[in-house]
Order: C-alpha cells, then sequence, then structure tokens
C-alpha cells in the first residue's frame, strides 16, 4: 500500500471514531440515533481528509484540526439529509442504506438536520481550553460563510431555482462553487488556519481548494452517467431524470473529463506555487478526487 | 408611556434596523427574500430583549449584545420556518402572514432555515475586529448548546414524541426547558457573558432565565385557549387539535395561571438576589411575559 493509502485509512478511522464520541446517542426521543444514522459508517470522508492533510501541510494544531475535521463532516452531513427529504431530491438511497427521512421519518430527518449543524459549531468552541479563543473564532467563521447562504445553502437555492433551465458552464461552476465548493475550499483553509501561515500559502492553498471542489463535483457528474447506483451508494441518472444541468450534459463526458484533468492540474500546480514542504498528501488527495469511482 | 415602553419599542427598532442589515436580500435564488420574510416585520422580539436588558444590567459590550440580540433572534426565526413546515406543524399562518413554506414553498423554507442558523453564528464572529474572539467563542458555544441537540432542537424531538402522550408535568417541563426555555435562558446568558460578571451573578441571572423561559410556555399554552388567532397571529388551539399535552390540559386554567405567576415570582426573586444595580428593566420583561395577551 503506498503512505497515502495508509494515511488515508488511518485518518478515516481517527475521524470515525472522532464522531463517534461527539454525536451522543443518549439525546432526548431518538434524535441523537438518527444523528449518529446519518454520519457514522458512511461516506469517503473527503472533506475531514482535506482538514487534517491542510493542517499538517502547515504544521498546525493537531486536535483543533480534527474537531474542524468533524465540523465541516457535520455540516455535510447536514445538508444531505436535508437535501435527501422529499420537499427536495426526494432520495431514499444514501451512502448503500435508507435516507434518513426514510428511516426516521421527515420530522425527525429535518430536526437531526438541524442539530448537526448547530453541532458542528460547538465541536469549534470547546470549553476544555484544548483550542485558542481566536482559532475557535476564525474557525466558526470560515464555517458559517461556508454554510450559509452566501455558501452551500446558497448554492443548493441556485441549483433548485435552475431545474429545467438551459444554464451556461458560467453559472454552472458558480452554483457549484457554492453548492460544494464553498464546503470543500473551506475544509482545505480550515486547516490551514490550524497554523500562522503566510497570505501567499493562503492564497495558493485557497486555489487548490476552489479547483479541487469543482473538479470534485465535475468528477460528480460524470460519475452520475458512468456508475451504477450500487456503486455509488447513491441513486445514480439522478440528474439527468431530474432534468438538472450537469457539466455532462452541457460539454460532454469526453470533454468534462478532460476539464476534471485540467482543474486537478491547477490545484496540484496551487499546491507546487505555496512553497510548502509537506503537501504530498494534499497532492495525493487531488489525485483521489480525479481517480474516484464512487 | 413608562421608561420600560420606551425602551423596548427603542431596542425593536434597534434590532430591526440590525436584522434588516444583516440578513441581506441580494443572496442568490430568492434565497435572501426568504430569509428577511422570516426574520423582519414580526414578533416581539422577546429573546433579543432579554439579551440586551442582560447585556445592560451587567454594563456589557453593547455591541456585541446588538449581535448576540439578533444572533439568537435568528435561531429562533429559524425554528419557526422548520417547525412550521408540513412534516412538522403543518402551520399556514405565523405573525399574521403566511407561513414562509406556503410563502415560498417547501425547498426554499427548508433552506431559508438552514442558511438562518448559519448567519447566527456568522453574526458572532465579526472580521471587523468589534468582539474580542474570547467573547465571540463564547457565545458562539452558549448558542450552539442552546439550540443543539441538548436544547432546542432536542426539545421538539420530545415534543414530536410526546403526541398522544399523558406526559405528567415533570415530563412536560422537561420538554418545555430544553424546546424553548433553552434558548430564551440561553439568550438571559449571552448577554451577561458581554461583560465578566461573578459566579454568584450568573448562577443568578440562569435561574432568572430558567424561570422566565417556563413562564413564557405556559403563560403560551394559557393564550393559546383563550385568545383567536387573528390577536396571536398565528393558529390558536393548535395543541388541543393535535393532542398535545399543555400545562393547561395537564393543570387546569387557573392553576395554570397561578403557575405563570410563581414562576415569575421566582424570577423577580432570582434577580433581587444577583446584588445587580440595573435589573428595572429584566423586571419589566418578567412582567411583560406575565401579562401578554399575543
Amino acid at each position: 500500500m503506498s503512505g497515502f493509502v495508509v494515511w488515508r485509512s488511518a485518518q478515516q478511522d481517527r475521524v470515525e471514531q472522532a464522531l463517534s464520541s461527539w454525536v451522543a446517542a443518549d439525546v432526548p426521543a431518538g434524535l441523537g440515533l438518527a444523528m449518529r444514522y446519518a454520519v457514522l459508517d458512511g461516506g469517503k470522508r473527503l472533506r475531514p481528509l482535506l482538514v487534517l492533510a491542510a493542517g499538517e501541510a502547515v504544521q498546525g494544531d493537531g486536535a483543533a484540526a480534527l474537531r474542524a475535521a468533524c465540523a465541516v463532516e457535520l455540516i455535510h452531513a447536514y445538508s444531505l439529509v436535508h437535501d435527501d427529504m422529499p420537499c427536495m431530491d426526494n432520495d431514499v438511497l444514501r451512502r448503500g442504506k435508507p435516507t434518513v427521512h426514510v428511516r426516521f421519518g421527515e420530522a425527525q430527518a429535518l430536526l437531526a438536520g438541524d442539530a448537526l449543524q448547530a453541532l458542528a459549531f460547538e465541536l469549534l468552541v470547546p470549553d476544555d481550553g484544548s483550542m485558542p479563543p481566536a482559532l475557535s473564532a476564525a474557525l466558526c467563521r470560515q464555517l458559517a460563510l461556508a454554510a450559509g447562504a452566501t455558501g452551500m445553502a446558497g448554492g443548493q437555492a441556485v441549483d433548485l431555482a435552475s431545474v429545467g433551465l438551459s444554464l451556461d458552464q458560467a453559472a454552472l461552476e458558480a452554483m457549484h462553487r457554492l453548492k460544494t465548493g464553498a464546503l470543500l475550499q473551506a475544509s482545505v483553509m480550515m486547516g490551514a488556519a490550524t497554523a500562522q501561515v503566510q497570505a501567499g500559502v493562503t492564497r495558493e492553498l485557497s486555489a487548490y481548494g476552489a479547483s479541487l471542489g469543482l473538479a470534485f463535483q465535475v468528477v460528480d457528474d460524470i460519475l452520475d452517467v458512468t456508475t451504477d447506483s450500487t456503486t455509488l451508494g447513491k441513486t445514480a441518472g439522478k440528474d439527468a431524470a431530474n432534468d438538472k444541468p450537469t457539466f455532462v450534459s452541457l460539454m460532454g463526458l469526453q470533454n468534462a473529463q478532460a476539464y476534471a484533468d485540467a482543474l486537478l492540474d491547477q490545484a496540484h500546480a496551487a499546491l507546487n506555487r505555496s512553497g510548502l514542504a509537506h503537501t504530498d498528501t494534499l497532492h495525493a488527495l487531488a489525485d483521489w478526487v480525479g481517480r474516484r469511482t464512487s
């Protein structure tokens, strides 16, 4: 196994254990069970891995990075729970399991998502003195901006409004830079925030995160038409069925693949420009995003 | 007009203006409009008033208190948007207007609520140097705990699970201490956090907030059976129609009124024990909660 595969597996286990300890089961009326169902045993943990790898690249505070990694994943998990609900994408399959509202009912799914968002911020402000308040505040701000109306939630609103419309590539990119890009980019930047770094480094890491975030979405659109639901662990062919514009519907499959490759090249180039010594894992994560099959 | 009425009206205007500037309209795809609809021109602003009055009582940082006041109101507003949705209470009237999902559709209501929660945390971590990071972190932690699974969202889950059950008074109180009490109490405590105060003062303000929070709910249950929908600005008689246990169904109207009065007496007594010099407004807010008619 390559060093990256060993690292990735070890970090995924760390994140899983941390999430399991922080998303408590003993919360009123089954809410904790619904929250744990939404969060545990699933997903590639790409966002936490980006936080941790960026934290390592800047040689930052490891304990803070783990909290940030889990906070970002909680935001991602809550967005999936709400996105799958009948009034949104009405999806029944996620990470190979029935979606949260199918398993626990719509009302509990709504509340579980809401509570997961609150818990994400709670993780960033521990009361045990383990995180400097200035870092807590900076991370809370980055996460709030990435999750809210000028980030993920705003992108979802644009996505809703774009069903059946013929977006051009610029509009499609603008939507995805918010919907999935903001949180992926924030993952890199929150990792970077665990150390003091120069503005030039921050700028290049931000460019890396933006390119990787968009590449992730282009690959997602490719997988949606080339891979079956069982492999994906979620419903395949959904975008076409919902008449949603995608990079594949706009550019064709071959051009979309070439575009993903070009974006990942940009991500690698930004890392190289950063001058950071320990970027192997961030490079490997970009390769992983490009080569993923689910 | 009494000094309190003048203060209340002036602070309600301040909060309205601050919310109007912070909940921006120019957010993608109509999401900003839905968020503003959910937040502006409505409600008594009890939670912001509690933050501001507690801030004044401890002679705290006024600018920070205004941000905290608005943050708490955004959490309250998002909870109403989600609570009114068809999968929860399925309500069509709120503050005398059609509910957000009726006006903007369910998907947009879901997103608007989600984005309002993120914005609440964003308000607490300004990037203009106007709030000390330690205060930002403390306020974020208080808000996250009050809003999440061990606070408001947890209380809503208990509420969902209690429909049709015959809760006893202790169970009903435990539910309401989470569902509405946690955020009301946090409002007081976040105001208090804008200054350094002694532990004894914090303890008494916490007791004030807890008693006032529970009294608020008892009065709510009383108004639900004694007041019409037009006066309330929301659907009256809803709890009985939904077969939900209330303080009135459990204790009878007269005992419920006596209980509300006793709780407010406890709130006044806690303030008196605090030793703070400037508690007139907090006393007046407790009276206002007891005497409100909508």
